[in-house]
């Protein structure tokens, strides 16, 4: 074998395991937005036969031998071809670890489970959802052994989200927020409350609303051409390739913001998606990183422009003028108050950027005790409801806005939740580099966010997985990762907004 | 090999087969209903894959080897089975006949026609679209030469979607019709022509034709757990298994009519797929047997349920409630006059019941045209045009109102058409015979349609690809196919709407 002829089938079997998630990712979506309610027992046995089709390639003779080549003669290859053949080593690796049957099970188990937590959130009963969700985790920590057999399972699945993350560092880091948050929540509760009302209660018809999100689409650059809007009871993105994203929201008549800001979270998914660099097209290096640095960029939109005075400014005209009647005598000082208003709630997704990190804690522990046995499945509304208490200093009335609020056990997107929070304090830390060279706020005002979006692409999007998410950080930063930033930044916001 | 290992290599092949169909056919709704306008070319990428997994599959050693053993032994199996494996064989001799490479590139070929042909058609640039249309045909004349060598390509075209067709067979067939059809126009057009002006001078809000379909959907049985609405610029059917059929329309704001009649045609297509029997489920004979049969059913529910007098006394009243400003003075009389207007036009799709034939056969015909070499791809617009006026008396302003406007072709459906003007003529003899048992027009006043679909699942639906089309049709009617009654009632309707 030579290299080139190792590098070809290399590529080619890159190409059919693309193939393969492709197909999968549009049956997921397809799922997701438009496929009657009876179709998820057909769709669960075309994943199971694609995903084991996908199994069968990556963990397959001809791929491995060809990348283990190309391991070895490492020093005949770019940099960027050798860092592919690590990455792809380095997720085969724990690919293989798991027999093929039951990696299988496992995506035919995510297919029921979709279908059961939707049921079960309906009817707030907690009880029909918990063999899933045992099953759901106690799979995960048998595929955390499989791949690390000596290591604390719970460390290694947060390493699969993020690597180089473990339990030791994401401690820390809560304590680090809750230090700061928690003393700085007191305060704000303790001062008169900003009044929210004009923004929940009236009719805003869902027409208007989709015209809203292709504005909205619109400021934050996105192309409509390799990006749609689709509709679901739990916003998400999905991407295939650069001239292939999905986002989707949730329009609830009651008001404009919870699809506003899912559309610009979302949004900010699919703009790093949509700019990864052309050179990583068609390879394992192309796309987000890591979940922690997709939600770096998503919050980065929702919050860090979409939540700030110059970006309220800027839309509030377009908001009058789809919502004249709603929003008569309304300010834009008035709109901004509003979308930042801060107090404990129930639902993480509502969370205002004060409290939201809290919301992370509690799942964050509550998958910790899953992992090492300290919480059993059948505890979870009682521990998740103190959790609530004890953080944010509410009572949770019923499972389905606690416990059963989250789609993320039930996709398997367990270790996930970490990823918002750290994804912020990132994200924090890239503004203020940002800041260093780029007028935010005057770029906002402007209407034209190029000199944001630029920065972005430029220090983030293009690199795709070429760097190891705190490499990218770093280098993007020029300073290891601090969540002072994070923390900084709400105290100033919080501190104005509230005049404590 | 005992039968048993046979059949069960056999199974576990064609469910890998309908595992690849299923998310191909998925990938293709999707780029037709939501996915972003560039995505054409990383959808074609992951189709020419998929189908070349299909193709190994169809093709394979192991499947043929198991099927040929299985025809060997079919004393051995039940009926059902065994003709499964008449089916799969005869199916896959055709396949085998064409090489894989040629196989994938028409897959990718017919992915990026369908761009063209859209852009062509907005275009009205037949130019753009020439050397695409003249590629597909000539593939297909070329696959129709590797199965059939010693055959005329369109016989065994015509054959691939009507098992038993022929040339000769379709022409007698076309010339029975024209025998009874052009002179029944003809007196048509002497007659004062039926005011239709209400439903198409003003405007019905789409939100409300949305809430139409869902009633329309009700009325004629579908089951909406099992089959949802989409909506693209062609509507169409596409089924995946019986729990997962989806329908299409278009909403046209200045009529109601153009996506009614949509919904019941297609939900003529899915009520065949939702009711195949129960026992044919996974297997190769499961769904509709022919695109004839096919056409015969969603044409039953379009125009000898959707545009009798009976169904229109039944849902004008829902018409009026969605409708109210609209309809304002209009009796239901009148609208059963106006959704029956007979006169020559331009589009196929909004063709009456009396001039639809005549659309068909100017196709049909240059189909075999195309087919044996006597027209030539850049003649289409004119030899079309020709024709419009030689049939329908009238004149074709531009290509996209004339060759460019059906979706046929660039989607690689050649030899199609004739389903429709055959299964009108089915679907005529069916409902002689159905009227026989059944009070078809106490029925439909009663609102509940089930002694209708209840025959139809009994005589046609449940049999799945059971019999070859023209067996089915004969077990029930009762007797050899006779266009006749299909031009029996042409006559008797339009006799007593125009009064001749």
């Amino acid at each position: 074998m030579t290299t080139q002829e190792a590098l070809k089938i290399y590529r080619e079997k890159i190409a059919q395991m693309n193939a393969l998630h492709h197909a999968m990712g549009v049956m997921h979506y397809d799922g997701a937005t438009t496929a009657p309610a009876e179709s998820a027992e057909g769709r669960g046995k075309t994943l199971a036969y694609l995903s084991g089709c996908a199994y069968e390639i990556e963990t397959g003779k001809e791929l491995n031998e060809a990348a283990q080549y190309l391991k070895e003669h490492r020093d005949e290859l770019n940099a960027q071809d050798a860092r592919e053949i690590e990455v792809f080593l380095r997720e085969s690796e724990f690919t293989a670890s798991i027999p093929q049957e039951e990696y299988v099970a496992y995506t035919e188990l995510l297919n029921k489970a979709d279908a059961v937590w939707h049921k079960a959130k309906l009817d707030s009963d907690f009880p029909a959802f918990a063999p899933i969700i045992k099953d759901i985790f106690a799979t995960n920590v048998r595929f955390a052994r499989y791949y690390k057999p000596d290591q604390a399972p719970y460390d290694t699945q947060l390493s699969l989200y993020e690597r180089g993350l473990n339990m030791e560092k994401t401690d820390a880091f809560f304590n680090a927020l809750k230090e700061r948050i928690v003393p700085l929540l007191k305060k704000v509760m303790a001062k008169p409350q900003v009044d929210d009302s004009f923004i929940w209660g009236k009719t805003y018809p869902i027409e208007a609303q989709r015209k809203f999100s292709d504005y909205l689409m619109d400021v934050i650059t996105i192309d409509r051409n390799r990006c749609s809007i689709g509709e679901t009871e739990h916003p998400f993105t999905t991407m295939f390739n650069k001239k292939d994203v999905r986002v989707t929201t949730h329009y609830h008549e009651e008001t404009p913001v919870y699809s506003m800001y899912s559309v610009i979270h979302e949004g900010g998914h699919a703009l790093y998606e949509l700019h990864s660099g052309d050179e990583l097209e068609g390879t394992l290096l192309r796309g987000g990183v890591s979940m922690s640095v997709h939600e770096s960029q998503s919050r980065f939109m929702e919050n860090y422009i979409g939540r700030s005075r110059a970006f309220i400014e800027l839309i509030f005209p377009k908001m009058q003028e789809l919502f004249p009647a709603q929003l008569k005598g309304v300010t834009a000082e008035q709109m901004y108050l509003a979308v930042n208003k801060a107090e404990p709630s129930l639902i993480r997704t509502e969370a205002d950027e004060l409290t939201y990190a809290l919301h992370v804690l509690v799942r964050y522990e509550i998958e910790k005790g899953l992992f090492d046995g300290s919480i059993a499945v059948e505890d979870l509304p009682k521990i998740w409801n103190a959790k609530y208490k004890e953080y944010l200093g509410i009572d949770v009335p019923d499972d389905r806005r606690g416990v059963l609020q989250d789609s993320h056990w039930s996709g398997g997107n367990v270790g996930y939740f970490p990823s918002y929070a750290l994804g912020s304090a990132y994200g924090a830390q890239m503004l203020a580099k940002m800041k260093q060279t780029v007028d935010v706020d005057a770029a906002v005002r402007s209407g034209d966010l190029r000199p944001i979006t630029g920065w972005l692409e430029e220090h983030i999007w293009k690199y795709g997985k070429l760097y190891d998410p705190m490499d990218l950080l770093e280098r993007a930063v020029g300073e290891p990762f601090d969540p002072k930033y994070f923390t900084d930044y709400l105290e100033e916001k919080f501190t104005a907004i509230y005049g404590l």
